[in-house]
């Protein structure tokens, strides 16, 4: 069992984005039987992990970094050697960053991959014509600014949802009851609407492209192309970069 | 992390499979938050595990017990109490009676649910009036018949397919083209209508109920009921049980 490379995963943010992942990077592996498919484990601990929103928002103080830290901890010692972590919350710098310096600091030889430097990567390989981009996501990824401040690096113009519409598509992930994390098999059709109104905003602001920027709303919303717009899935993304740092042979051709 | 149960699944036995137990353990979860759902850990070492119908037929010696084995050692040490294995080939006795042997001599604590023990409880507490069972499944299961010894040790009469139907379901499932363990989303059309001529047989031969027997079957027909007769998924039998081992509160009522 120790001469592969197993891919970790941090599940639990959410349950379901865990799920997901797991998912595409199996649909994204050349595998026409069982044992063809790369070794993979998903550790899902969602009790122990603070809302990451909250935290980014100040409403507790606890960092849900350390929480992840001890999951990638207990996936090494099951043999992963990269791991994804399928939340884009996660990876603003206030908290991603505090998991890699625990990780330095514990001698760690885990690679683990940045979702959002991935997207950042993907649009310029295999878009590059694209310059407007419009970022749908939790408000604690809304207010950190990670999509702008990554996109922009490469080039590219983030386009938001104002703050009021930001409320809405907040609700379509957390709200107790018609929320993506309440119900998502299937997905409520009020989420699902909330969602939808934001794409149209994004597109009429001149987004030639869409990030589904949390791994909830790529559970709810599975389109390439929505119009002209490309819609672009971070969950996929991930998927695909995991594999490719594992076993390059393995990954698929992109099917655009 | 230590405090609460986790819950194992052994993944790989096919990888997708494993997946779809995990999905159906979070959707049999009463939660409305990330936080409120069980501790997984789903480890998924496919290349480790030889093909379970392969061995009970002979055309392999290596025994899918060990790697299975090993896998739930790694499981136990990572927290789990509960595992499940989503595969029903790997309860016949030549492989599970092997696994639950070497456990013990292991002195391992580990409470392993047996998926076609918890079938059986579920139709006799559900569904108390059929008799007549219908069962899907890889050629090994069928030819080891461990769902006639089982279900008719709690008074119900099984119906197989006859041989040449067990064919078509096993490459329904094994086909290196179209079979669901090389295309699964979606499955071919192929696949499912071969599945389908199974189920309708075993209608013509009087199946008040049939168990979609393999868990990859379980992928492609997700109806409840076809025509009159019920349709019984093991996996959604085996999510529940594991729910129920570890905290019997959080279990959604069963909707039939």
């Amino acid at each position: 069992m120790n001469n592969k490379k197993i891919v970790g995963i941090v599940g639990g943010v959410g349950p379901y984005a865990g799920i997901d992942l797991t998912r595409k990077i199996f649909e994204q592996t050349e595998a026409k039987r069982d044992q063809e498919h790369l070794p993979i484990a998903l550790l899902s601990i969602p009790q122990e992990i603070e809302d990451r929103t909250l935290f980014l928002l100040g409403q507790t103080s606890i960092n849900p970094a350390y929480a992840i830290l001890k999951i990638i901890e207990k996936l090494e010692e099951m043999g992963a050697s990269v791991v994804g972590i399928p939340c884009n919350t996660a990876h603003t710098p206030q908290i991603f960053d505090v998991i890699v310096e625990n990780l330095k600091k514990a001698d760690s030889s885990i690679k683990l991959v940045h979702m959002i430097n991935e997207v950042a990567r993907f649009i310029q390989e295999n878009h590059p014509q694209i310059r407007n981009v419009g970022v749908l996501s939790t408000t604690g990824t809304y207010k950190t600014k990670v999509y702008p401040i990554i996109l922009g690096q490469k080039g590219m113009n983030v386009i938001l949802p104002n703050d009021v519409l930001q409320d809405i598509i907040h609700t379509a992930i957390y709200d107790p009851i018609y929320g993506i994390k309440a119900q998502s098999n299937p997905v409520t059709q009020i989420a699902k609407r909330k969602l939808i109104e934001g794409i149209n905003y994004l597109q009429k602001e001149g987004a030639e492209a869409i990030v589904l920027g949390c791994t909830e709303i790529t559970i709810a919303i599975t389109d390439n192309k929505i119009g002209k717009t490309i819609i672009i899935d971070p969950t996929l993304i991930l998927a695909r970069a995991l594999i490719r740092e594992v076993n390059l042979n393995k990954l698929k051709p992109y099917d655009k």
